[in-house]
C-alpha cells in the first residue's frame, strides 16, 4: 500500500495550526499556523467581565489558510493522498446557529454581536447561570453533574446559552439550536451544518452539556424548563446520540474540497476537544495519565470502561465513555493554574518595575525572569522547613472544583527572596499535581504512567523535574511539538480507516517521547513532608 | 532665674547624636551627629553568624565630638550654662571591664578581640545560652523570667556574658565584672568607672539583667552558678542598687571638663536605653503608649506603681519599677519586624532587578519603591475580603515572643499586584500592634494615648493613618526629631535640679506633636474583621 496521508487541525485559544502527516509513518511533512485576526485586535472581548468571544469568521478563515498553509510545504503528490482530516477545539466553546446551522455572527444582522459568536472556554459570565445549574440539579432525582464531578462550571455549555438568552433578544429569536466549535468547523468541512443531524463530539457532550447514556443523553426537557422557561423545548433541537472521535463525520464537500485543492473522497472525522486528542498524540494508553501543562493544566486519564463502569469517580472534572478513545473511560482534571503561577509571580516584580524604569527596562525583566529564577531556584537546597505556597491563584479545578480559593505563601523571613518564592510557588503547582494523583488513586484508578505535553513540559526542566521528585513518579516529555494537532490526525486515519484503533494509529504514527524526568531519592522524603504541610495550609484556608 | 542648658546625647545602633538644649524652654541650640567609624567599615562583626560587636573607642570618639560639635553651633554664653548631661543608648549592650572599670578593648592586648568589646543588642550569637536560662530559671523556685515575659532573650545580659566567658579565656582571665553601654559612658563623664560604684542603670538592670527588688537585686549566686560554674561569684562583682534616670551619677571629670569646655559642676544624669528616654522626649505619661517606630519598634507604656504593683503582664517583654520615671512600672513591649517588613519586600523586588538590570536600574527602584507602593496602596479600597498577611518576617516580640515564627501572605489571586501585597503588609504591621495593644487592655493596663516617635512615624503618613484606622485611636506624632536626645536632655535636666520632677521636665522642654492621626470610622469595623482574620490565620501558623 503506498502512503496515505491525514490532516490535524488543532484550534487553540489565540491560534489554529495544521499538519500534514504520514498516515504510516507518522511523519509530518507540512504544518502551518495562523492568529486569529479579530481574536487578536481584542475585538468583542471585555477582560473586565470575563467575556471572551470568537467571531466564526476568525475559524473559517483559519480553517482555509491552515491547511492550503501546511499542504503547500508537503510535497505536490501529497494533496492526491490525503484520506481525512480531524479537528480538535477548545472548550466547552459554544455557538448559536440558525436552522441550517450558520452561526448567527455569519448573518448580516448578527454579523458585530458577540451574543451571536462562539463563547470561548474561559469566558465566565454564565457564573450566576452556573450556581443555578448546581442548586438544581442537586436537589433533582438524578443529579445530573454526577458525571462531572458534581460541580458545573459557568465555562460550559448549558451556562452560557442560558445565559445567552437571558440577556439577548433577538439571539432568543434566532438561535435554533447552538453547537459546540469542534462540532460546527467539522459539520462544515462536510457540508451538512444542519444541527438536527450532524456528529455531536461525545467528548464535548459528555464533558460540558451533562450528555449520558443513564439520562437518555442530555438532560430532560423537564429539568431544563425548570431552570428556565426559556430552555424548553432545547433539548429536541439539540442531539440524543453523540460520537466517539474515531467515526465519520461524513466527507469533504464539494466547496471545501475545491477550497482546499482535495478530493471528496476525504473523510471527516467527528471533532473533540483538544486535550483528548492531546493526549491521543501523546500516546495514552490505559491508566497512562497525560498532562498538558501551560497557563493551566488538562490531565485526561483512561481507562478500560468495564474496570471503573458507573463508578463515580469523587471530585474530578469529568468522566465520560469514549471522550478519548472508544470503549474506554476518558477522565479528565486540571489545575486551574500552573504557568499562570509563575507568570503572575513574574509580573508581581515587573509590574513596579514598568511604572518606575519604563518599557524598556520593564520588557527586559519581562523575558528574562522566569528563566533566571528557575535558575536559582535549581539550585536552592530542599529542605522540609522551606516556604509552603497554595498554587490556587485561579481557583482549583481538582480536586474538588472550588472557584473561590485563593493562594497563599507562608514560612517567609528576612532571608526570603525572589528565587525562593519562586520555588515554593513551582512547588505548589507540583503539589497541586500530586493531589489530583493522589485522588486517582485513592479511588482506585491506578497511574501506570505520567506523561506531559504543553510549554511549559517543553521549556522548564526545573518545573519538570521538581513534579517528578514530588509525584515520585517518572515523567515522559513527548516529542511532539503539536502533539494535539497529532491526535488529530492520528484520529483522522482512524475515521479513513487507514488504522483499525486508535492504538494501532498511535503505534504507527507516534513520535514517542524526548525528555524523561526521574524523582530523585534524596528528594522524595523531603517532599513528602512539605506535601503534607501543603495540604494542612491548604485545608485551613478551605475552611476559613 | 537666667536660662540654664543641659545636653542629652543618644548613642544609636550606627551613630551618636547630641542635642544642647534649653533647659527651661526646650529650645535646641546645637545639635550634632558622629557616625561610628570602626563599626561603619563592618570591623568585629559577622553578620553570617550575627555576631555585632562595638569597639569602645567608637562610643569614646562620638562622646567627645558630638558634645563639642553640637555646644559650637550654640552662642558662646552657652557652655557656661550647661548644667547637665544625660545619655542614652542602645540596649542590652554589655562589655566587660577590668577592676577599674576599663573595657577589655580599650587595654592593648584586647584591643581587637571582639570579645573585649560592646556587643551590641542585636548580636544573636548567645542563642544557646538564652535558652539554658530559660530552662533553668523556669524550673527554679524563682522564676526569674517573671518580670520580662518569661522568655529571656540571646540579646540581653546574662546571656551574652556567659557565651563570652565560655568562648574566650583571655576574658575569662581579664574580665572583672561587665557594664552596659549607657552605665559606662555616664560614668566616663564623672571619672568613676569602679564597676563596684558606679551607678547602675535600673533601666537596663531591671529590663535586661533580671534585677527586681522581689529579688533583692540580681538573681542568686547559686541559680548562676548552677548555670555554668563560671558565674560563681560574679554577683558580688556587679551590683545591687539600681538608680532611676532622674538621679545624678557623679560630677562632670576634670578630665572631661576639660575636653568639652565646661565647669566640673556640671551633672551627669544616671543612664537608660533609648527608647526610655524617647518616651520621655516623646511626652511619656501615664497610661500614654509611646512607640518607637522605624524597622522594629519598640513600645513604652507607663503605669502608676501602686494601680499594677507586682501584678505580672501576660507576654510582654518586661516590667521594670521606675525604667521610665520614678514611681511608675516602665512596661516594655515591641515588634521584631515593621519598616523592615516593607524593606523585605522591596527588597524582593529589587534584588532581580539587581542581577538582571544592574545597580544603577536597582538602586533608583530601592530609592523609589516604597513611596510609589505606599501611594498606589493608599489609593486600594479597603474590604473584608483583602489579602490577610502576617508581620511575623523577623519572628515575634510581643505579644508572647516566639522568635521562629514567620510571616505569610494569604488570599493572592491572578489580580493580586505588588501595591495590594504592600498594604497587606501595612496592614500586617498595624495589626501586630493591635495584638499589642488588645493584650495590654485585655491585662487591665488601659491604653489612654498613643504617641508615635521614630522614622516611620514620621515619613510614612499612609502607614500611620492605617495605623490609626486599625487601632482605632488616634496617634499623635511627636515633633521632636531626635526624641531620645531630647528625652535625655529632659533627664539631665531633673538630674541637675533644674525641674523636680520628669514630668515638669516634660513640660518646660516639650516639643509637642506636629501631626495626629484619627481613625477614619468608615475603615474601622473592616478592620476588625481583617484583624480576626489575622489573629486566626496567626493562630493556624503558630500552631502547625
Amino acid at each position: 500500500m503506498s502512503n496515505s496521508y491525514v490532516i490535524g487541525v488543532d484550534f487553540g485559544s489565540d491560534s489554529v495550526r495544521a499538519l500534514v502527516v504520514n498516515a504510516q509513518t507518522g511523519q509530518t511533512v507540512g504544518t502551518h499556523v495562523h492568529e486569529y485576526v479579530r481574536w487578536k485586535q481584542g475585538l468583542y472581548c471585555d477582560p473586565a467581565t470575563s467575556q471572551f468571544r470568537q467571531h466564526p469568521l476568525d475559524y473559517l478563515e483559519g480553517l482555509e489558510e491552515t491547511i492550503n498553509g501546511a499542504l503547500s510545504q508537503a510535497p505536490n503528490t501529497v494533496r492526491q493522498q490525503i484520506v481525512g482530516i480531524s479537528i480538535d477545539t477548545t472548550g466547552s466553546t459554544p455557538g448559536p446557529v440558525d436552522e441550517t446551522g450558520l452561526p448567527l455572527a455569519l448573518r448580516p444582522d448578527f454579523s458585530e454581536n458577540p451574543n451571536g459568536m462562539f463563547i470561548l472556554w474561559k469566558d465566565h459570565t454564565a457564573n450566576a447561570e452556573a450556581e443555578e445549574i448546581n442548586n438544581l440539579a442537586h436537589h433533582w432525582d438524578t443529579d445530573y453533574t454526577k458525571y462531572v464531578g458534581g460541580i458545573y462550571s459557568s465555562e460550559w455549555f448549558w451556562a452560557k446559552m442560558l445565559r445567552t438568552l437571558r440577556v439577548d433578544k433577538a439571539v432568543r429569536q434566532h438561535a435554533f439550536s447552538w453547537v459546540e466549535h469542534c462540532d460546527w468547523i467539522s459539520a462544515v468541512l462536510t457540508g451538512n451544518t444542519n444541527p438536527l443531524t450532524l456528529r455531536r463530539s461525545r467528548c464535548a457532550a459528555g464533558h460540558k452539556a451533562l450528555w449520558h447514556s443513564e439520562f437518555d443523553g442530555l438532560p430532560s426537557d423537564e429539568f431544563l424548563t425548570k431552570l428556565d422557561p426559556l430552555l424548553s423545548g432545547q433539548r429536541d433541537r439539540l442531539f440524543t446520540d453523540t460520537y466517539t472521535a474515531d467515526q465519520p463525520m461524513g466527507n469533504l464537500s464539494a466547496e471545501w474540497a475545491d477550497k482546499l485543492g482535495l478530493s471528496t473522497d476525504v473523510i471527516i472525522g467527528v471533532g473533540a476537544f483538544d486535550a483528548h486528542m492531546g493526549a491521543i498524540g501523546a500516546e495514552i494508553e490505559p491508566y497512562a495519565f497525560v498532562r498538558i501543562i501551560g497557563t493551566s493544566t488538562c490531565d485526561i486519564l483512561m481507562a478500560p470502561n468495564d474496570e471503573i463502569g458507573h463508578r463515580l469517580i469523587r471530585g474530578i472534572c469529568g468522566q465520560v465513555d469514549g471522550s478519548v478513545v472508544p470503549g474506554m473511560l476518558g477522565l479528565e482534571a486540571g489545575q486551574s493554574a500552573f504557568g499562570d503561577l509563575y507568570a503572575w509571580f513574574a509580573q508581581l516584580i515587573t509590574g513596579p518595575v514598568r511604572e518606575l524604569l519604563g518599557d524598556e527596562a520593564a520588557n527586559t525583566m519581562s523575558r528574562q525572569l522566569i528563566p533566571h529564577l528557575s535558575a536559582q531556584a535549581a539550585k536552592l537546597p530542599i529542605t522540609a522547613t522551606d516556604l509552603i505556597a497554595l498554587d490556587w491563584i485561579n481557583g482549583r479545578r481538582t480536586p474538588d472544583a472550588n472557584h473561590t480559593l485563593k493562594a497563599a505563601v507562608a514560612g517567609l523571613n528576612l532571608g526570603t527572596d525572589a528565587a525562593k518564592i519562586f520555588k515554593a510557588l513551582v512547588e505548589a503547582t507540583a503539589f497541586g499535581s500530586r493531589s489530583i494523583v493522589d485522588r486517582f488513586i485513592e479511588e482506585g484508578v491506578p497511574i501506570k504512567k505520567v506523561i506531559a505535553i504543553g510549554g511549559v513540559a517543553k521549556k522548564s526542566p526545573f518545573v519538570m523535574q521538581t513534579l517528578a521528585d514530588v509525584l515520585n513518579k517518572p515523567i515522559q516529555v513527548a516529542s511532539a511539538d503539536q502533539a494535539c494537532a497529532l491526535g488529530a490526525a492520528m484520529c483522522a486515519a482512524v475515521a479513513a480507516g487507514v488504522h483499525p484503533t486508535m492504538a494501532a494509529a498511535q503505534q504507527a504514527m507516534g513520535s514517542g517521547f524526548d525528555a524523561e524526568y526521574h524523582p530523585r531519592s534524596e528528594h522524595v522524603a523531603t517532599y513528602e513532608t512539605l506535601y503534607q504541610k501543603y495540604l494542612t495550609l491548604g485545608a485551613f484556608i478551605e475552611n476559613n
